[in-house]
């Protein structure tokens, strides 16, 4: 958490160039410069294919596979001691600073520096010092890695309240497991404070999401809430879906519509999640021998729990409209669709799917929006890839007269075009699942043709941004 | 096999039209056209991050990371029966009858259609008909499935030779099964014979690779073997290394250099693979007790196997002296890593590593070619994704006082710039892992730009090629 030096001083650099001196479309000329970056959290080229099956079908397009511009970039992650040897294989906290600032840190780490713990200016800042708005929406909790990484600086991603900055606890669903903490970040002991209390104090013009749980305990600045706190600064407060679609631009606007993340839009039939293949007695005892039961087929159906959460697709529309209103300087958006991790996490197929079509949704609107407004750039992208894996419905060994399976938890999926799709889940025998190591794909539209080279390393994205917005980069 | 009405059609006419009428930059002009697809078997973007880390570094690149144009080609595959549903993951028989002919079909087919059983032409087919030489290079055995795809038809990539034309028998490991035949393609019963029976009639100027032990047994036309038969069809032969490297352009050669599929550059250390976890006899009990034994960790060596054997960069430069010398019209060849693939089935990931490193050494050799022959049109792409997966080598849950392991096979391999790799092959229990379903990356040089679009489906590679030779795409 050591001083915000470098972007302050950034900051202030900018600040005093002033916006005549920028060479963007934008200031003053009626042609502002805009950037949305659209994150699928875990959304790996395995979890599109799974998506784009079940939703448009095997020669179906999903809207970002029309996108004219790709690339792909490595992830790159580092131990947070000694001489921050590579690691090979990312969280969502690492992954969001390497795009939030340019910087490869360790896993955990909210755009903060590996091993030396120094805050590293964000894009956020950097844009929002150059005068452009800024905004975060996301389908997790605002505290969590992803949005985090934007717009707060501590490291560690679970410090996400004024009530676990100094030491997070997990209670469940094992004994009580020390989680570490952030001492040095808390307000009492001189820090900027946890997660949700900086993001409440942050220059965001938009911060759309869940979390109300990190928002409604009491501020480290008392005397009330951090969402009072929130208010204090400025911030208009909604919390439903009708509050958020009325809502007008002018006010800076946080909207947190759940307690934690919010709830997923798809879930397996009966709320079903990939299971185990059951082998018979025999087959245990020689894998030559017996036979196995696979889980039943099923198909993907709406999750109850979402009914009345705002789509990702509403609050991206909402975000751009109070993003644009009145804005001739223009202003950087990430829009990040969280579950498409979470639910790979958890063996739920369906709930990746879901979320899939919400960040495809959401596009849609980026674009419109991009339609209208030259001078876009929208990149969609992935942070990590993940544990879901397409296999053979049919094995490819299937005439050898043996019982063939996965060893990991398995969904058969009906898809809607009458085909079915078998999703593995084996990176661990764990309650959860874990990240997978491959590049990530990165798209673009027309506006990203020459800015996006065809294999860049994740950090790059910060360079290339920072660039578009004719930021000075704070690192290279 | 029905026969190939539609490619000799389209041969005959597109001879008929003659050089003059083409409008390639090509014939008689100086300027020949030229094709170079690059294809790693299996090589998914997790087995492209595997080889990465491990022969350049996480922050390193490979030769294909380069290139300037990349899109993505989404793998299509139908069953065999009914209404040719969608089957969602592929093998390298139908992915290569995608690229070779343009057609969607089912697994095992190799330049056949679902079902109806009908000949497909394939580029190479209509390429020598315009005029063009052609050549199929790979590691496999030639009668192996992808180069198969590109010069011959049959019902199922098995029928490798004359001896198994009829009836492909598996005697090991198991009892021995019956995986079918191609009866119907038989010469004796009117067909056109075995796999290799149909390359040594083909017209390929170039083919190399293994599979000596397909060419060895009598031909269907007799009295002698098919390499014989291959020869009297005009083809010089060689099958050393040296007579590989001394061979000069002139008579169209065909290369075979081992028995079966040419041995892989790396291997394990001691020739290890991945390992399943030993959990201790409290784990087994219950998965938060006890703890579990992971495999030692490992380094990649040099195959001792693959001493003498010709390099796929060395197979691949020989191939374009010969394609291009004295040929003022130009050439399509095809060039396979293809133990990618083979090594993953196996657990090997060392094995698969030293095949990226191959493919892209070859690469280096055709885009030096390009360099030299404008209008040369340099693809790379992978037929399929497959079972390996890069795992955290420490958990994201390493807080968490359980043991946390994959229910697959496991590698832990330390890389030259002293980081750890996990690898993970959990598809299948069986002893031989299965492909997965994601899209593949496809990668161009400059002269890509313009022709290949953000995303294809895989069969759009043939027309994209077809195009670029201007030949008539045979389907659409």
């Amino acid at each position: 958490m050591k001083p915000l030096t470098l972007a302050i001083c950034t900051a202030a650099l900018l600040a005093s160039l002033g916006p005549g001196t920028s060479h963007a479309a934008g200031s003053g000329t009626g042609q502002p410069r805009n950037i949305i970056l659209l994150i699928g959290d875990g959304m790996g080229e395995q979890q599109l294919a799974i998506a784009r099956n079940y939703l448009r079908g095997a020669r179906g397009r999903l809207l970002m596979d029309t996108l004219p511009v790709r690339s792909a970039a490595q992830v790159l992650t580092i131990e947070d001691r000694g001489a921050g040897q590579p690691m090979y294989v990312a969280d969502s906290a690492n992954t969001a600073t390497s795009m939030a600032t340019g910087a490869v840190t360790s896993r955990g780490r909210i755009a903060t520096s590996a091993g030396s713990d120094e805050d590293l200016p964000t894009i956020v800042e950097l844009a929002a010092a150059a005068g452009y708005r800024t905004g975060l929406v996301s389908t997790a909790s605002v505290t969590d890695a992803t949005p985090a990484a934007f717009a707060a600086h501590i490291s560690e991603r679970l410090c996400e309240n004024p009530d676990n900055v100094e030491r997070v606890v997990q209670a469940t669903p094992y004994k009580d497991i020390e989680l570490g903490g952030c001492p040095a970040d808390a307000m009492r002991n001189g820090g900027p404070g946890a997660i949700s209390e900086q993001l409440a104090q942050s220059g965001l013009h938009v911060l759309l999401g869940g979390g109300r749980k990190h928002f409604t305990v009491a501020s480290e600045t008392g005397p009330g809430s951090v969402l009072e706190l929130a208010v204090d600064k400025g911030f208009t407060s909604v919390s439903t879906r009708q509050q958020l679609l009325a809502s007008q631009p002018g006010a800076r606007l946080l909207g947190i519509f759940a307690s934690g993340h919010l709830p997923v839009r798809l879930q397996g039939e009966g709320g079903r999640i990939a299971e185990l293949p059951k082998p018979s007695l025999l087959n245990r005892l020689h894998p030559y021998l017996g036979d196995v039961s696979l889980p039943p087929t099923m198909v993907c159906e709406p999750n109850p729990a979402f009914a009345g959460t705002p789509s990702l697709q509403e609050m991206t529309g909402i975000a751009l409209r109070h993003l644009s209103a009145d804005n001739d300087r223009g202003f950087f958006l990430m829009v990040e669709s969280a579950s498409i991790d979470k639910q790979a996490h958890r063996r739920n197929p369906c709930g990746s799917i879901g979320e899939v079509a919400q960040l495809d949704e959401a596009l849609g609107s980026a674009l419109a929006f991009a339609r209208q407004h030259p001078h876009t750039l929208v990149l969609v992208t992935a942070d990590h890839t993940h544990a879901a894996q397409l296999i053979p419905y049919v094995s490819l060994y299937d005439r050898v007269p043996v019982p063939i399976y996965t060893p990991g938890y398995l969904a058969r999926i009906e898809t809607p075009e009458g085909g079915y799709m078998a999703v593995n889940y084996a990176t661990t025998s764990f309650s959860r699942e874990e990240h997978t190591g491959a590049a990530v794909p990165v798209l673009a539209n027309a506006e990203g043709k020459g800015r996006l080279p065809g294999f860049i390393a994740q950090p790059d994205l910060f360079r290339i941004m920072a660039a578009y917005l004719e930021l000075p980069a704070a690192r290279d």
